[in-house]
This record gives C-alpha cells, structure tokens and sequence, in this order.
C-alpha cells in the first residue's frame, strides 16, 4: 500500500511518496542525474545508507557519500561551506542531484546546500523521522542555525520528490516518534477538526505506529502542510499558521539549550501555552483548549514547563528575539475554534503573562505570578 | 542629469539610478527600514562609506557597517556567514535591509547574506566600479567562491534598487575602469551593434570618462542585461548569452591564480578567443572579429595570453570544471554576427586549438601548436 500526497506548487510541484519499503520504485518518473550527493548523518548512516546508496547507483548516478555528525549542531554555515565543497569535488554539475536521507536536520541543511550550489540544484528527501515527514519535507524551508538562533540562515528550495517510507520508522525511538506527533496534533488543531478526533479516538493504534494509521496521518499532515504552503509558498501571511505553538516552543527549545528539548516537545508545550491564550483572547472554548493538553500528554509529551525552567521574562526576552517578530513585537498565531487558526496576533502582557500558568511546572503551581 | 532603468521583473522590478552625486534622493520610493547592514570594504569606506552612513541613517535606519578586507578572497562562505551573524547581532527582521557598497564582491557577498538571512531580506546595491554598474548590479546572481571555483555558491536575489554614482567613479584606478569597459564592449558584440559603432566612435570621450558618455553607456548596458535577464531570469537559455567571453576567461581567472587577471581583462583575452571561434565555426565576418579585438586593445584592454601562459590543455581542463558545463562539455558563447550572440555552442577540439592561435602570447608567436 502506497499514498501519493502531490503539492501542487506549479513548476515546482512534487509528489510525496508515502508507504511501507519504498525502494527504487520511488523514484518513478524522475531522470537520473549523472552525478549525486548523498547527504546522511552518523545514527542514520549504519541503519539506511548502504541500501539507499545501492538503489541511488542502480539507479544510473555515480553516488558520494557525505555523513555528517549527528545533532543540531551540526547544522551551521561551516558544514554547509564543507557540503558544497564536496559537491564541487564530486563534479556535481547543474543538472545533477542532491539527496537527503535523514531526519529534520539532515534535510534542512541538505536542502540548503542543494538551495545554494551553483544556485540551486534538484533535491530529493527522504525523511526518517516522523517529524521529518509530516513537516519539514513540505514546504521548501531549508536552511542552518546560526549562534544567535534556529533557522536564520537559509533558502526556499523544493525538493522534486519526497520519499517517506514508513519501515525507516521501526527504528525511530519512542521520544523521536512522540515529538513527531506533536505537529501532527498541531495541523488537527489548526485546519482539521476530524484529524483531532481521529487521533484522539484512535490513539492507542496511532502509539502502536499500526502502519494503515501512520499512512494516514502522514498523509493527511502533508495534504494540510501543503494547502497552506501553496496558499502561501513565501511565508507572507497565511503561512505562518503553521508556527502554531512555536513562537513559545522555540523560546523553550532556546532557553534550555538546543538538545534538551526534542522539537515536537518543545513544540507542545508552546501549544498549550498558546491555546491558553486562544481561550483567553480569541475565546476558544475551555473544553477544547483542555483536549489539546489532553491529546498531547496521551502521546507522552510534556505540556509543562520543567521544575526549575527559566523565569517567565527569559522567555519573553527570547520571543522578542524570534525572527518571525515584526517591528520588534512577537506574533501569535491563535486557535478561536479547533480545526481553525489566525495568525499574526499581537497579545498584551497581561494574557501572556496569565497565560503562563496554564504550563507552570506542577511543583510550583502554588507560587506567586 | 540622472536617468532611471527599470528592470522589469514583476512583483520583483527594481530601478537602477545612474548619475553624477546621487544622494538620499535616490532612496525615493522605497520604505525606510528600521535597520540596515551597510557593507563595504577596506578600499571603498575611507572614500565613501562615511557619506553613505550618513545619508541612510539620516532616511531613518539604524546603521550598522560591517567593513571586509578589499580582494576577491574575501568572497566566501565564513565571511558570508560571519556577515549573518553581525546581521542578527544587528538584530536585523525580515523587513530590515542589507546595502552594498563597493565593487561586485562586495555586492556579489552583500547580495548572497541577504538572500540567506532570514530566507531572504531586502537588499540595495550601491555599485563603486564601472564594472558593477555595468554587469553585477543587474540580474540578480549573488553568491561567493569555493576553492574549487569562482561564483559556485549562490542565489537568485534581485535587489529592490540600484543607486549607480558616477562620482564613485573619480577614484577608480584606470585598470579597473577599463576592465569595466570589456563587459561594455561585451554587451555591443552580444546584442546592440549600435552600441559598439559608438564605442569605436567615441573611445577617446569614453576614456576621458566624459559624464554624459558614462552615463550613456551605463544606462544602455544595464537595459541590454535587463531585456536578457528579464526574458530568462534563471538561466535557463537565452541569459546565457552574458557569458561571451567568459568561458575562457574563467579558465585565465583561474589559471593565472584569482587577482592576477581582473575579470574584465581576462574576459576582454576570452571575447577575442571567442570571436576567433565565431570567425571559424559560425561564419562571423574575419574583420568584425578583428574590430572586436581592435576596439578591446584601445581600451587599453589585453587581447592575448601573457608570455609564459599556461599551456592549452590546462586551460582545456578548467573550462571542463567550469559550472556552465553540462554533462561534462563545454559551452560557448558565439556571435555570428556584430550584436547577435547564440548559447550552448558545442565546439569540436580542432577549432578550440585552432582558435587558441588568435590569443597567443606574442612572444610564442613562431612556436608550434
């Protein structure tokens, strides 16, 4: 059984292959460049690269293989200067290809190395992490960190085909697969009210990663990404509904250094903070601002702030700093229902800061302001 | 007296301002940023950096200047991420801009951070050569250098205005000024006879640098790239034609060890390679190659290779690695006539060698092959 999401993005439409063993199958369609790069990391490298780099040769293409260290870290302008130095040594030309096989930050800093080589070359995903599937291989966001913050240095490339097979998730540990499924309540919330429900009444098999169900959502999640991103391929407006909970997940990701928090972590914790924010100034109904916390902690994520987590200003001082501030203000983008979202909120401090308590870690619920 | 060429890129149109002390006027129309990045180099900010500082942040911008070592060495990726870091400690949003205050490497770097920063940021090019105003401030290519080759990391990036000062012109040293003058010419060969009669006509006023001549020429060069970019933004044909010359001159740049040829001497050494090649394979009449040659050397521009060149097949090898390669061959550039140019020529190996004979070094003019 396979899905085929495409999006539908004009000359840069792409399909997203999604099934159970997709081999060399997966690549239908597509002509074979004469040279590759394939671009993987060191946890990825011993479990998928030799199979891929088998198909990517039979394929027709003489294949180099870059690994690259596992970790955020290793997403920052150095080792992308090092990738297109590689691509050059290889003799990559215009019309050869670049490939990431990988999680998140394989296929960002992959995607910008293909978004910047002799300006742009194709670029083929293929995601291994569920994050990695129901998010960043939509969208053409590529890019590095830079020591001031995530992601602020970087190009929109799309890819010309996106080829998640789910067998690359029987290795994915429980925590990676649980941050994955954090965006996918997220576009429940934000477009699909039955996608919520679903996960909500169908969560045991969703944990079970049952591959009908995994098919499923992922589709679904690349279906929603997809009409938002096509609605809005430069991130004027519409877009930025898809940072719902990430304006307070990246404060957190940043304030507790990179790593101690898995993104999709991260990421639901900011949704509780934001749909406390929705309920208190949009008037999202207190029912469904308590599913959202509900649905996240059956899938094992945190929906709290830490004992011990940053004080409340810290925070703020980081939000002020995201890049998606306008004028030097931080926007929001806030659920009024489930299934819907608006973007670019602007909040007074008194709700943020009322908004808090909705995450204040239990062992200091009792605390002042 | 100043004139406006637009370049008609649609939602991405921009206006190239060319004339004698242009000022703040020329920021007319666009919205002032609440910060900007003016980035220059070591040989232009004592002559005009201090004016320009000035002037934007008289227009409302909080300035910060970021000054890199003059040299095309400076072209590469630490610097170009260093120079995102200073934008971000700047705290540069996605409304800010990044202005360009130099010759084509500073606009070439300037122009590469501002299309990474933050996925892409506004950008102004203030060009301080002839060469610039001519060639590099239109079209929209930004990027930096690889130790394996010029211009081989990159974006697509136009600026929303140029701002071409003949004033900046005054401290130009005479070489650099008439390296400029070889993409002039360049431009004359490829698609505007009239233009090239006139540079024969008028060389003396020309290299007096006689305002109302500059800004003729520079006006007129800039519309020739526009209608080619304009009908071909990214490369895919026609713009290819801006690469007359370039092929081999590429090959010299690099063989002759980048800054021992500016590119415009070295293009000038490549039309004549060029012209010799049209001469052979596409029937240009032997006189209006020898004219091409004819006028580059009154512009006190080299026609051949030095005494002691490398020797062909080195020069062989590198226009192999050259990006515009596909599929491992070589394409040139011909002009089958004075004004009309033809892309993607592929040139059999006994008319490359035969061709060479026309850029012999003089003092190698009796040897063989």
């Amino acid at each position: 059984m396979k899905r085929v999401v495409t999006v539908p993005l004009g000359e840069r439409a792409y399909d997203i292959w999604i099934g159970r063993g997709l081999g060399a199958d997966a690549l239908e369609g597509l002509a074979a460049p004469r040279r590759l790069l394939l671009v993987t990391d060191t946890h990825v490298a011993p479990l998928l690269a030799d199979a891929w780099q088998a198909r990517l040769t039979a394929w027709g293409a003489r294949v180099t293989r870059s690994e690259v260290p596992a970790g955020e870290a290793t997403k920052n302008m150095a080792v992308a200067a090092r990738l297109c130095e590689e691509a050059a040594r290889a003799g990559l030309d215009r019309r050869d290809l670049i490939v990431a096989l990988g999680g998140g930050m394989v296929g960002d800093l992959a995607g910008f190395v293909a978004a910047i080589y002799l300006r742009g070359v194709r670029f083929i995903q293929i995601p291994t992490t569920l994050l990695a599937m129901v998010d960043s291989s939509v969208g053409g966001k590529t890019g590095v960190n830079l020591p001031q913050g995530k992601n602020l240095v970087g190009c929109f490339h799309q890819p010309i085909r996106v080829i998640a097979d789910l067998a690359a998730l029987d290795s994915l540990p429980a925590r990676e697969f649980r941050s994955g499924l954090a965006e996918v309540v997220k576009y429940g919330v934000i477009a699909d009210r039955a996608l919520f429900e679903r996960l909500e009444s169908e969560a045991d098999a969703v944990l079970a990663r049952a591959d009908d169900r995994l098919a499923a959502i992922v589709a679904r999640s690349c279906e929603l990404k997809a009409a938002v991103v096509c609605a809005d391929e430069r991130e004027g407006g519409l877009r930025a509904i898809l940072n719902y909970g990430h304006t307070f997940g990246h404060a957190l990701e940043n304030a507790a250094g990179y790593g101690a928090w898995l993104h999709g972590e991260a990421v639901a914790v900011g949704m509780v903070f934001a749909a406390a924010l929705s309920a208190r100034v949009r008037g999202l109904a207190p029912d469904d601002a308590a599913r959202q916390g509900a649905l996240l902690a059956r899938f094992g994520l945190p929906v709290r702030l830490a004992p011990g987590a940053a004080p409340w200003p810290a925070f703020r001082a980081l939000m002020d700093a995201d890049k998606k501030t306008v004028g030097g203000v931080p926007r929001f983008v806030l659920a009024p229902r489930l299934g819907t979202a608006e973007p670019g909120c602007v909040v007074g401090e008194a709700d943020l800061t009322a908004a808090v308590a909705a995450i204040r870690p239990p062992a200091a619920a009792g605390d002042g302001g």
